[in-house]
């Protein structure tokens, strides 16, 4: 299942940005799971990880590689297994990353610490690190600047379709590019980051200005969805900027960049809960009216997390009450509930602690009927707001996650 | 579906506390859904209520009339429907709440500010009032020592089957007997008490020496139990002290009839979670060697909230990564997951941050094909422990909340 029809953009090409995928057969034989992406090492690399504390191991080596990038040694290469998390495996997993990283520089021709590793799939069983090396070097011969819908299939592990998204902006006259994928439908609550997305540019950044960038917009995008509350071991978003066409992100064209590359993540990071596991709704919860930030995340996570609102919007059911219910629970101190009041879509269901008086539940089953619902809750006690987006809780959610090893 | 045989204890009754039962007709025609609890006006009563913003009208109802309780006019009655939870429904709801407590006093010959109500049900829909008016009289004649197992039926909604303790102790040389019912299976997580819970005993305890006792009771049992992490707007646990055994309550003979207190509280919370929606498994989750209390309850509400461990637990499946997983995210800072080790039953899972040596996925399996399991989880940092009790996740979940209102 997964909402609304099965769309993937053009995926204009980002120049000096090549991307290769090959068949290593972790789970599946045949299937494509190894995606390797190369750049020239004039390139500039920013991340953002999980902050699960259980976070893999290849999680760790990227972290250490990325760390070094500043020195002599210059990122250029990213290497992607699915099938496998490669976290929970202690010492033995890190070896394993290290081994991945090694082969691949043998090949390349770099040092081992000019590459990110990254693996998503089933968390606790070893790597298996002869598969992945045997399909190394197809994968790295098949690198070029066309590989992105290939890449975005690569990833894919519950998923049910890819997920890209990509744009051009025009920065001093020349025509920059941000292009992107990711992939993640389950164990999705990213802290920092989705599970696993890339997004490249050909714009020209400093690379401690690329990191501001990307957190700025993985905080308006990637950390603002939900589909199960449960934030992966393996969480990783990195944004490579190739530099190949020649404009310079700067003060002055700052602003235009952060809204173009907001654009691509926050379209990757909805593509995957369109996609969420057992996902018919996509659900966007908007909280006004709040003291600040923190406490309108809190009722909107309450209201996207709880059980009973998802089953409801499972099935089509405006049980609204649910809805108040979880608002009620998000901890606010002093909540006066007299002030709150809930909309979904335009139909204002309940206001001043209660249902409003215009509302009739015709009105309010017409909404829940639709496959995008947004749900209105305005606090009245401040003004902060915040907006996230989520999915509902069906019966294929258990399925798919009952059956997920079997 | 739930978990266990299903199985009432002998219910001892309560001398001095008489319940009666009648059928108002409220959501279905027939069904016993009305019911009444009187006492004399020389009991003491305790409560402790949902800690929801959107509490429901009657819970506020009954906090105003409890609050009075040390004046002239001692409570008398508690009077519960099921079917209609009264929440969410603004002053109309307030209003219908007293309409109640009058109507009850006027057959009952006493003050309205004597009794306390309860409603548990849907939310948001208005209370059916003259039907319960026209019941009153029926559950009023009815009232009888022996009336708690009819009682623990009447106040059950999506529950499976009755839920009831009862036990005796002896105090100076006096059998004291406490004895109580609880209903709920869906909305638990209770902050305060479950959604509603009742305890007698025919000790005499000074009323706030009795809140005391039932304020520690409930966070060994009720505030430690799960189901799908949604706190109710209607959660209620009352107790009340006959004092008719004229056995006194006091330092002296406190700690003894605060273990038994705690031990009658904490067999109606379990049986909550063993009648949870959907339920195929009573989980166990206990969290030791945390910094404090507040840690250990993070780390044991991540997992025993996880969908993804509910679900893993539903499939028998021993997919241990997710319960790692789970730990990793629940936000402690600078955790050492090198100290952390976790045991299914007596079955080492994972120590130093992987899969322990020793485990095997046969050995796995054998626990996850239990009924009861317990997840023990070593954060190895500190003195603190808690546990807490939680059940899975399952279709019959879904279905139980995607079909509730229609």
């Amino acid at each position: 299942m997964a909402v609304g029809k099965e769309t993937f953009p053009f995926m204009h090409p980002v120049r000096g940005f090549r991307l290769g995928t090959a068949s290593a057969g972790i789970k599946k034989p045949g299937r494509k799971d190894l995606v390797i992406m190369a750049f020239d090492d004039s390139a500039s690399v920013a991340a953002n990880f999980t902050r699960n504390a259980f976070c893999a191991a290849p999680v760790q080596v990227a972290k250490q590689h990325i760390a070094g990038q500043q020195g002599e040694q210059q990122l250029r290469y990213l290497v992607t297994n699915t099938g496998n998390a490669n976290a929970g495996t202690g010492q033995r997993g890190l070896d394993d990353a290290h081994r991945v990283c090694a082969a691949l520089a043998q090949i390349a021709g770099c040092d081992s610490t000019q590459i990110l590793p990254y693996s998503t799939g089933v968390i606790g069983e070893l790597l298996p690190v002869e598969k992945i090396l045997d399909a190394l070097p197809a994968a790295l011969e098949n690198c070029h600047e066309s590989g992105w819908v290939d890449a975005g299939v690569g990833i894919m592990t519950t998923d049910t379709r890819p997920k890209g998204a990509s744009l051009q902006v025009d920065i001093d006259g020349v025509t920059v590019t941000i292009t992107g994928i990711a992939k993640g439908a389950g164990m999705i609550k990213p802290n920092m980051a989705t599970m696993l997305g890339y997004v490249a540019t050909d714009a020209q950044v400093d690379p401690d200005l690329l990191q501001t960038l990307l957190t700025v917009a993985v905080n308006r995008s990637f950390n603002r969805i939900t589909i199960d509350g449960d934030t992966s071991t393996n969480d990783a978003l990195t944004l490579v900027a190739t530099g190949a066409s020649g404009a310079v992100i700067d003060e002055a064209s700052r602003e235009k960049f952060q809204y173009a590359l907001d654009s691509v993540c926050r379209e990757l990071a909805q593509a995957i809960i369109r996609d969420g596991e057992g996902a018919t709704k996509f659900v966007t919860v908007v909280v006004n009216g709040g003291r600040d930030t923190d406490e309108c995340l809190k009722v909107a996570y309450a209201v996207a997390e709880s059980p009973l609102v998802k089953t409801a919007l499972y099935a089509c059911d405006p049980n609204w009450g649910r809805i108040l219910a979880a608002i009620g629970r998000a901890g606010l101190a002093d909540l006066d509930v007299n002030q709150v009041s809930l909309k979904l879509n335009e139909v204002l269901i309940a206001e001043q602690g209660g249902r409003a008086a215009s509302y009739t539940e015709a009105a309010g089953q017409q909404v829940m009927d639709q496959e995008e619902i947004t749900i209105h809750i305005e606090l009245g006690r401040g003004e902060a707001s915040e907006t996230l987006w989520t999915s509902d809780l069906s019966h294929e959610y258990v399925t798919i996650n009952a059956e997920y090893r079997t």
